[in-house]
């Protein structure tokens, strides 16, 4: 339907709604057609979400257009129960009705989103309005392994359908954006063991280590010694078997624990992506653990998916895809480091080249769709088409951010002068 | 005096004390010489500051040594009613006796002062114990002007025969530690306009602007228009002289007001080496200020020495040096930011660099010490002789910080796509 279609009405400003709802149609003869409750709340709650450019089609023939310029996507909304719940908690059940196909998207997914982001953006999430009350999962010792192995433990054969084939699934570090995945993916290994000044002969723990990859990388490139931790069994089993498969066990040990067990020293603490797991309550244990890790020429790294003002995980990521997670501000990442004797040396903000990342990932799943489907069903497939393309507009908009968090001991004057050498050619 | 002395007597695992002290002397025959109660009293201060490796003689000829290795220093405590005043308050009345020269010290004084730093990382300072209840300046509009006015107004001859011919007043950026202080302080500059990647035709408000050398490159060097603000009526004379000098009057407007009255929009927002003045209590009107001034491709950059964690400035450099002044720790910096539309993109710590600049600045000025002397006093060239050593000895021990925080609207996504811009060959 174009907007010059002569059954489309306009409501309020930029919003237009028309269709065949007898019901609440104006009975006048020869009046424009009325648009009937469905459509006028469906425009309420479009007007919520910063009146995007896009189209809704509702079951009943009705339609809703808003924004200005062409529509980036026309949304189907299949049931008068899909609607209802949509209107109790947009940000939980329009994902729920995209996976289960009562809410069909044409056009560009990806667009769509970022436009709802972008217009919400500053504002509360209007499904908060309406937010039931449900308690979310805590992060436990026992908690955090059920969390986790939620998402991890889906399957290594998964993963290897769409990650670069070291499996690393954190934000990659593009030198430029040509850069194909496989590259970003190591440019961004080298881009932290360079942050941490990594030497020939040093010991280094990482905490949540995924498949290996960032442990197996450090000891064969730069010479140290790594005990790498992590509670997803197949994860750990995965990564064990490549360090044996590459003759590296007498250099990385991996350790399927959780990282509130850690013990022992070593020269560097890196943790890639396992921060969103740990919750804010967890915090300060964590900053002990790190804390009791280094000694006076200690450094360390965290890199986590992150916020620009303290907000909730978005509810359906959270009941669907990541159980327990939490993106911090900037301020409560430092809330880990500031109570120790560390300086926070160098913070960078890689949001695009997540967004990069996951555009990759979302084109690969994509290719891999109909073997997903065979893994899986078609409600898997379209739950994590919506999880990547709803991440890539997130990173888009700015409503997440990913941060590296650079530090030291305070009393350490052995570090790199300036951050050129991060910068240098690799050869 | 050399440890083996044999009038020096071992007191504690570290320290010794002799010398005649006839009141407080054993009287028994044969026994080794007793310190007297002066000598146990400023052996115990010692001891509080970590034991650094130093010598400390009295006015009645006592002398105490603590530390291990060769002392640093000899510290000449020269009357019993300065001792009283170190006992009572070490961190204020160290630097007002030795700028009256009741305290001398012969040998390193940065290492001195390092090794207290050092010794007390992490510790309250121990004066803290005995601080008398005095209220520190705040900052309010004409309390400001007052301070500002105490340390900027000295006199730009002053200055002049010291800093850089730029007049450049905050801590420099060495590309190599081989650098002049000169080449120093023009590529801060440059790091400073390339992290707010400006571009020709822009426009900037700086906050703070000193003798007005960055406005001044900015608008020579990278083609924008620049308005920058300061409160001392000095340096806004000296910086509006320098423009129209340069033919620069229509591109920089200097303007003697205070930051908190900036109005009008902006491209980039730049504020170096002033907020250390602003006070915690006014950090939510200097994040309204610059909300106001960026759109939605507006650039921030907070340049300021820091903390690692929360603590009040030094006594002495309160009360004679900067007035009203407080170093923020990260977290308290990013206050500004975190409550409005802005996400962080960089952090960098330049902590060794501001220990380099003022090694610098020490040197030009003991060159100066004579011309020093008769512009103002002995009294006058002490003081701040103790002034930028303290100040050398805080930044290399990890006591202060420089933190350069760099941030845009969250929505903004025509940023550089690394940072690897900022380490571009210089032409």
């Amino acid at each position: 339907m174009r907007r010059d279609d002569p059954r489309l009405v306009e409501v309020g400003a930029k919003a237009e709604a028309t269709g065949p709802a007898p019901a609440q149609r104006d009975a006048r003869e020869g009046a424009p057609p009325q648009p009937g409750l469905e459509a006028r709340l469906m425009r309420r709650l479009l007007a919520s979400l910063g009146d995007p450019a896009l189209r809704v089609k509702l079951w009943n023939g009705e339609s809703v257009a808003t924004g200005s310029g062409d529509p980036v996507a026309v949304v189907g909304i299949n049931s008068r129960a899909a609607l209802a719940k949509l209107l109790l908690h947009p940000e939980l059940y329009f994902g729920e009705d995209y996976s289960d196909g009562s809410i069909e998207v044409e056009g560009d997914l990806v667009k769509l989103l970022e436009l709802v982001y972008r217009g919400t953006a500053g504002a509360t999430f209007p499904g908060a309005l309406f937010r039931l009350a449900g308690r979310r999962r805590g992060n436990t010792l026992s908690a955090s392994r059920e969390n986790i192995h939620h998402h991890y433990d889906l399957g290594n054969d998964f993963y290897r359908l769409w990650l670069d084939p070291e499996m690393v699934y954190t934000c990659a570090y593009f030198p430029a954006p040509e850069a194909t995945l496989e590259e970003a993916q190591i440019a961004k290994m080298d881009h932290v063991c360079r942050k941490l000044s990594l030497r020939q002969g040093e010991s280094v723990i990482e905490a949540g280590c995924g498949w290996g990859a960032l442990a197996i990388h450090m000891a064969r490139r730069y010479g140290v010694r790594v005990r790498a931790f992590n509670i997803s069994h197949e994860q750990i089993v995965y990564a064990s078997g490549r360090a044996r498969a590459l003759g590296l066990e007498d250099r990385v040990e991996f350790v399927e624990d959780d990282y509130r067990n850690i013990a022992g020293r070593c020269d560097a603490f890196v943790s890639v992506g396992m921060l969103e797991h740990v919750g804010l309550d967890n915090y300060d244990r964590l900053g002990r653990v790190i804390d009791a890790c280094l000694d006076g020429r200690g450094r360390g790294l965290l890199h986590s998916i992150g916020r620009d003002r303290p907000a909730e995980l978005n509810a359906w990521i959270d009941k669907r895809i990541f159980p327990g997670a939490y993106p911090p501000t900037l301020r409560q990442m430092l809330s880990i480091v500031e109570p120790r004797e560390f300086s926070v040396l160098d913070v960078e903000n890689l949001r695009l080249h997540y967004a990069l990342t996951l555009r990759h990932w979302l084109r690969r799943f994509e290719g891999a769709r109909d073997e997903v489907a065979r893994m899986y069903d078609e409600r898997f497939v379209r739950t994590w088409r919506l999880y990547l393309a709803g991440s890539i507009a997130a990173f888009d908009a700015g409503a997440l951010q990913l941060f590296q968090v650079l530090f030291a001991r305070h009393s350490n004057n052995v570090l790199p002068w300036t951050r050129e050498h991060l910068y240098a050619r690799r050869d």
